[in-house]
């Protein structure tokens, strides 16, 4: 393929008016001139978004396919966001809702490290869905948390991941909390092992600080004997988790968090479709696992939506397949229906409710093996 | 203040309803637990958000006024966003209107380096709107964008802005393109200069590269002779660009572009309100001039919501007032309209019809002059 493609659902009166909105697609997001100033040869010819089919999709809805040439982009990832949906994310009655990547775009973006695949290697968990805690609340001490992290650990839990809300506050600052943690998470994963448990648990500390310590604080992590990271693409940027993911000296997996996304999918007439954005867009990004609000918990998305993220994070690329983590709300009764719905290739989140069996936070890890292998 | 007030319009059924789902972004946006779980002491009383009211706005919506202690952000932005509005932008009916910000957030988010009165010392033009030409398309060479750049300063351009689709494409790398064209206006400063005239063109290239190289293209372009800078927070990070203006060796005014933000404005069920989002966020992230789609061009903001903007980015705090800067289409034909309507504090963008012009671009840029002091 000569360009790379994104499929947008255009709302508009007719056939007439759709294409036109789709030229208008076309232009905004590359020269942002009227057309008929984009000066003729390189400009018109190659870097000009050219508008490859306008097909009417549903009442009011067409389905217009974009070829885009990656001369238009560069080689940098902000540069490719601006021209899927830069401008055009302004534009009323526009959302993106399928990328068609080329080489060229596979090449400079070639997606996760692990993958679904990857993270069964690093886990040592054969078969079976991801028992996941999520360590929390904020304002606990350092040590309060690497406690949470241990007893977890140590019941069985295959990621320890931290709350997207512990970033570098007082209470438990970056560096002092992950050293503490990692440490906990070491040690029953050594008492694990004694035991004879060829499993162990990863530990997945929140990157939180400022946009230009990305890198440093996820090294720092990565010399701490953190396993992973959890990162959120809405604050830092996609292109912070791309740098990471395509950096020869970090070598952790990365689990991407929505927070701060909601708009780019909340709306039916704006921004991405849920596939595109919370598995395309986070595949491409270098994501090995994407956190997504489960339909049913305190979050609006639905079955459908659900679905559709779960199917882009692992069927056909772009790179490696990635495990879709669903969260938000879940509770233990939930988890028979999810694992239907899922299936074992999938992290199964547990935040607050956890805190419910206090001290006996272990049990719920267990219970939560045993939920998911009794399915 | 105790604490900093984030003001969300909540979608509810009654006033029962609205409480309960204010108290949820309270729950949501600090510790993310169940409120039977938050633990007593420091968290419960100072992490948790604390609703202070909930009050009846118009038809099936109200306004919640939620305090947050700094305590659950500490010292970075990335975490600011993540209290105001993280996991609550993926809650239905839920938009972030307004931020009170307290000492504690205006001493760590201190604002604009410049604003408006600093812009005034910079162009040295004393009085009347500013004339702003986009140069562009993407895909020019640096040669054929130096040249744009050249001729609109000599013609007495206050701001020479690359367009936001300018990147590090192979076209016009970032690196060669930013010193041809620094040192083009510098030689139209020159001539100007020459001739008498006090006021001077400044040129602000669009920083493009990836998300950690962004301080290093900055301090580059601050170098090579540019006298501001453009960035797309919505791709690189509100971070980035604080980080920038607070940065002491970076001395430049920065420009806000509102590329790939769309989706945080256009529902009216989620983000931020358009006030807030363009004028409170971009002020508190320390943009001097904030760029946004004007009414009745190619993109549907109302003009009350554009007015919106225009308040948030002159009115009080935070930090410096700062210059709205609309765009999207404009033409020459509209800016006696736009001079009444957005007076002489502003940025009066002119892109794409700029080009019909050739090589008398220069005649473009006299005319707007001419237009914005006749009004």
């Amino acid at each position: 393929m000569e360009r790379f493609e994104v499929t947008y659902r255009i709302f508009a009166d007719d056939q007439s008016d759709a294409e036109s909105r789709a030229a208008n697609i076309a232009l905004e997001d590359t020269v942002e001139i009227p057309r008929d100033v984009v000066p003729a040869g390189y400009v018109e010819d190659v870097v000009l978004g050219r508008v490859e089919s306008v097909v009417p999709e549903d009442e009011g809805t067409w389905l217009g396919r974009i070829g885009y040439h990656i001369d238009a982009v560069g080689r940098e990832l902000p540069q490719f966001l601006n021209v899927v949906l830069g401008n055009a994310s302004i534009l009323h009655g526009v959302k993106a809702v399928a990328l068609t990547p080329n080489a060229e775009v596979l090449d400079r973006f070639p997606g996760a490290q692990y993958g679904v695949e990857g993270l069964r290697k690093l886990t040592g968990r054969a078969t079976g869905g991801y028992v996941c805690p999520v360590i929390k609340p904020q304002g606990s001490s350092s040590e309060t948390l690497a406690r949470l992290c241990y007893l977890t650990a140590r019941a069985g839990a295959d990621i320890v991941k931290e709350d997207h809300g512990l970033s570098n506050q007082d209470a438990a600052p970056f560096r002092e909390r992950v050293k503490l943690a990692a440490e906990a998470v070491a040690r029953a994963n050594v008492e694990r092992a004694t035991e004879g448990d060829t499993a162990q648990s990863l530990y997945f500390p929140s990157i939180g600080g400022h946009g230009d310590e990305v890198r440093e604080l996820a090294m720092y992590a990565q010399d701490a004997g953190a396993s992973g990271i959890l990162l959120i693409p809405g604050l830092f940027g996609f292109d912070a988790m791309n740098r990471l993911a395509q950096d020869p000296d970090f070598t952790l997996p990365i689990m991407a968090h929505p927070s701060h996304l909601g708009p780019y999918v909340l709306s039916p007439e704006a921004g991405y479709a849920h596939g595109m954005l919370f598995g395309t867009l986070m595949r491409l990004a270098g994501a090995d696992i994407s956190v997504f609000p489960n339909h049913g918990g305190r979050f609006g998305f639905s079955l459908a939506e659900c679905e559709e993220i779960v199917e882009a994070c692992r069927g056909d690329g772009p790179g490696l397949p990635i495990l879709p983590s669903p969260g938000g709300g879940m509770s233990l009764d939930r988890l028979p229906d999810m694992m239907q719905l899922y299936g074992e290739d999938c992290v199964y989140l547990l935040g607050g409710s956890l805190l419910r069996y206090g001290d006996w936070i272990g049990d719920a890890i267990r219970e939560m093996r045993t939920a998911l292998d009794a399915t």
